[in-house]
């Protein structure tokens, strides 16, 4: 069974909510980690709505600098203060967020309870984040202001021990570790089988790419190649393609086209125009270019690269 | 039948938001006006909720700027400049909201499509809005940072014309708007007939007093004064009492009590802990004090001083 890998949906409007509808946020769970993708007005009480422990968050990251992308931040901060958090938070962001926030806190004549961390992002690909089974890398969007898509890319696996190999030689479980890999297993009267007898290739590591938002651009698309997941931006149908280039944003079948280019297994569209009450044409434009298209709607959760199970 | 004279509570929580209840923010209706008494994170999404349509509001009151009481005005702003809104927006508030806001957009390198009015609020009694059926005043608070609460009062009302009398005299209706300021009635055979015998006095002006956040204080018991509402924080009750005086806030009977000292006609309490799950327990307890107190409650529309009906 690989690890939990997930994304899920706290709002999928563009600019403007609606009474259905949050601006964009996210709440990516790996393991037993989480990191906020995003972080619109309402974040936080979404976050308690679909019961997602606050406090698992340390990593925030911050596409750009419009408020439907970050307008929960500075709530969501004074309320980890408020809760007496200790542990540092660390905010990924195009630059001027430490100003956004830093105003506030002179303001309110507070010192938060603990350390906010601010990363810049720049201009190329920076791998901002790093752990032993996990990095996350920036994207270069197209917008009219500095944006960054992430991309939250799964480390080599471990080898799988196939299951028959551990019933016929009774492997113990304090060898499992190094057998996964790649040591041979030494039975207990001495005798040697080789790894690649009892054990299979590790799965494919598994990849997301969060786009949000983006005029149409393939300036990226070596990097999102054969992704997991791809989350693209489609704020309008193609009614209103001359709009959405007017705004630097994408539409429907722009979406699904760099994802049939760049050969992803998914694709999940999101950060649709208030101007739309109805999402079921949005997938059915999609689909004609991409057929595995899904709708980002508040409270879905969506795994990524379930396909090895 | 007076003029419509309400508030609609959006949020009733303190500090933080729980899954049931938003923080501070209240809708202020006199006749089609519209006026907003702070404005949390979510309430451009709680005004949806409740039907109350954002272009009305040109005013917006800002207690003071811990984050409880402003995060939602970033992004009602935002809104508005997405909507196309040309008119003015004022905004009322402690020093500073012109920082929070300009940075804001500086970096979004957005030029809002109206004008944002800054109006700085400063120790004592001021002034602060003035038409020619209300003013409004600020209310000094006892809060860690400047904080101020509004009294909101109704000018001098017109005259009644007795229903009696218009039926008796068949008064013509534009003759009517003279009579109710004084003037007496002559009939078609040119009799005079005194305004004293066929009007009476007019209605008590109405007012209300809203007041958070603040220490348990009487410095503003004069301006407050048999209003016929009154909003009062009620973060705590009283087994917490020693918290509320630390964090420079009030409890249920403290609020209570005050109500009462100041002899006013209805207490309005909010501003609940996020501790309590329950509100009844607070009821009770400001009721000993004080009969005449309601719940803040999220979609409740409470009108102020319709005791003339």
């Amino acid at each position: 069974m690989p690890e939990i890998f997930q994304t899920t949906i706290l709002g999928s409007s563009a600019a403007v909510p609606t009474s259905l509808r949050h601006t964009t946020a996210q709440v990516l769970q790996y393991h037993n980690q989480r990191f906020l993708l995003d972080c619109a007005e309402g974040t936080q009480m979404q976050m308690r709505r679909f019961k997602i422990p606050l406090m698992k968050i340390n990593h925030i990251f911050i596409s750009h600098l419009h408020g439907d992308h970050f307008l929960g931040l500075p709530g969501l901060l004074f309320t980890y203060h408020l809760l007496g958090r200790e542990k540092d938070i660390h905010i990924y962001s195009p630059p001027g967020m430490d100003e956004i926030i830093g105003v506030q806190y002179r303001l309110a004549q507070l010192q938060p309870s603990y350390a906010i961390r601010f990363h810049e992002l720049h201009q190329g690909r920076q791998r901002i984040y790093d752990d032993k089974r996990l990095f996350i890398e920036t994207i270069e969007m197209d917008h009219r202001i500095p944006t960054f898509g992430f991309l939250i890319q799964e480390k080599e696996r471990d080898r799988n021990i196939l299951k028959s190999s551990i019933d016929r030689y009774k492997i113990p479980r304090d060898q499992m570790p190094e057998i996964k890999k790649g040591k041979d297993l030494i039975t207990q009267n001495g005798r040697v089988i080789p790894n690649e007898k009892i054990t299979r290739t590790a799965d494919q590591p598994r990849s997301y790419a969060f786009c949000s938002d983006t005029l149409y651009t393939e300036q990226f698309i070596d990097q999102i190649r054969g992704a997991d997941l791809l989350y693209h931006e489609a704020t309008f149908m193609q009614d209103k393609a001359g709009i959405a280039r007017q705004k630097n944003h994408s539409t429907t079948a722009e979406a699904a086209t760099l994802a049939k280019k760049a050969g992803v297994n998914k694709l999940l569209i999101g950060h649709y125009s208030a101007r739309y009450k109805e999402l079921q044409a949005f997938m059915e434009e999609a689909i004609k270019v991409f057929p595995n298209t899904i709708l980002a709607q508040e409270g879905d959760v969506i795994d990524i690269g379930l396909s090895e199970e």
